[in-house]
């Protein structure tokens, strides 16, 4: 049995992340793979419970406590749920990843990205994606998308100029990782975000598959 | 307006930790200052609920989640409790600290020195308490004084031989930091140890005095 492949899914909300990753995982599944569908943070029982204290929004903590938890929690992520999926030759993909921090802690809050790295490397120890789609969307569209859906949480009640930075952060890391982030416009319809990302799936499994891979 | 100074006790339970922390609290509050109790994990709203985490005995957790969590609730201890107070010239005393981290994770749990240096720097860049009184206390006289006193917590239900470890990775520090580190024989009567540690902490404030402290 061969090792699965982790994939991850990023963005800031309204590209349609959630209705995409259960789209990928039934194509996934249609080619005889066992998939896990996962998310950060969360996942693990801890990891549910440190998701509840990171968007409480009347916990005002610093940014760099809030880094902390997050590593905090994909440790645990890790360690239960990720890896050993992985060993046993399962497919995981995971509702946003180590790039979020980079994003939301780095751009969105100001850590610095040579203060993450440090925090990746001590977590992750080399261990990275094998591939990242991340769906591109504009902050206004996104805040339109989002709106009304439900009540919002610690990050979502950040102004626009939050965002913004995210966005930019998500920007850097695509054009930092070109290899292994793929863009997706996400402005575009459901329809026709979710045929670009098959485009972009369809590729990492040919290359998969004619690089030796078999399950 | 001086910085206040930063004093820190350790040690497995049964040396009566607590009670002497009072008392030191008193001693430097005879003196005029303003002095701040505190405790780790915990002392801010989001600490005491990652102490909740930490302790819970239903939590199996990684080493390393629960190492990368005492550093998150002590990054907020700092930003919340310790600094602004050092800054405002009160003394802050603090039921453990980063040591803490070096003698259980480090050696009850098995994470390396080097690795839990790696976070020290990440959180305190630099900072570190002024004096830290270690008592030091056999495993076997701790749990007789500490047995039926409470429920046991996650940390309490290991067997001795972690705490061993724990004792053992504390005696190291102390020779490695023996400016900063004092030890104070935790198996003496009540009495005795407050004896011991009034000498300590005497010393320490002369030593201050004599350098130029003032309030």
């Amino acid at each position: 049995m061969q090792r699965g492949k982790f994939i991850t899914f990023e963005g800031i909300d309204g590209a349609g992340k959630s209705t995409h990753l259960a789209w990928l995982a039934s194509f996934l599944r249609d080619k005889g793979l066992e998939v896990i569908v996962t998310r950060e943070p969360g996942s693990t029982a801890l990891g549910e419970q440190l998701r509840q204290l990171l968007l409480d929004h009347r916990q005002a903590m610093h940014a760099e406590t809030e880094t902390l938890l997050m590593f905090a929690a994909r440790r645990e992520h890790l360690d239960k749920v990720i890896l050993p999926a992985l060993e046993r030759g399962a497919w995981v993909i995971s509702d946003r990843f180590t790039d979020a921090s980079f994003a939301y802690q780095g751009g969105g809050r100001g850590v610095p990205s040579a203060r993450l790295e440090i925090l990746e490397q001590w977590v992750q120890k080399g261990f990275s994606p094998d591939l990242t789609v991340y769906f591109d969307v504009p902050v206004t569209i996104s805040r339109q998308r989002v709106q009304s859906a439900r009540t919002a949480d610690r990050f979502e009640l950040e102004p626009d100029l939050f965002f913004e930075r995210v966005r930019q952060a998500y920007l850097q890391r695509a054009k930092q990782f070109s290899e292994r982030i793929r863009v997706v416009d996400g402005s575009l319809s459901l329809e026709e975000v979710r045929t670009a990302m098959v485009e972009v799936v369809e590729k990492f499994w040919s290359a998969q598959a004619s690089s030796g891979y078999r399950m």
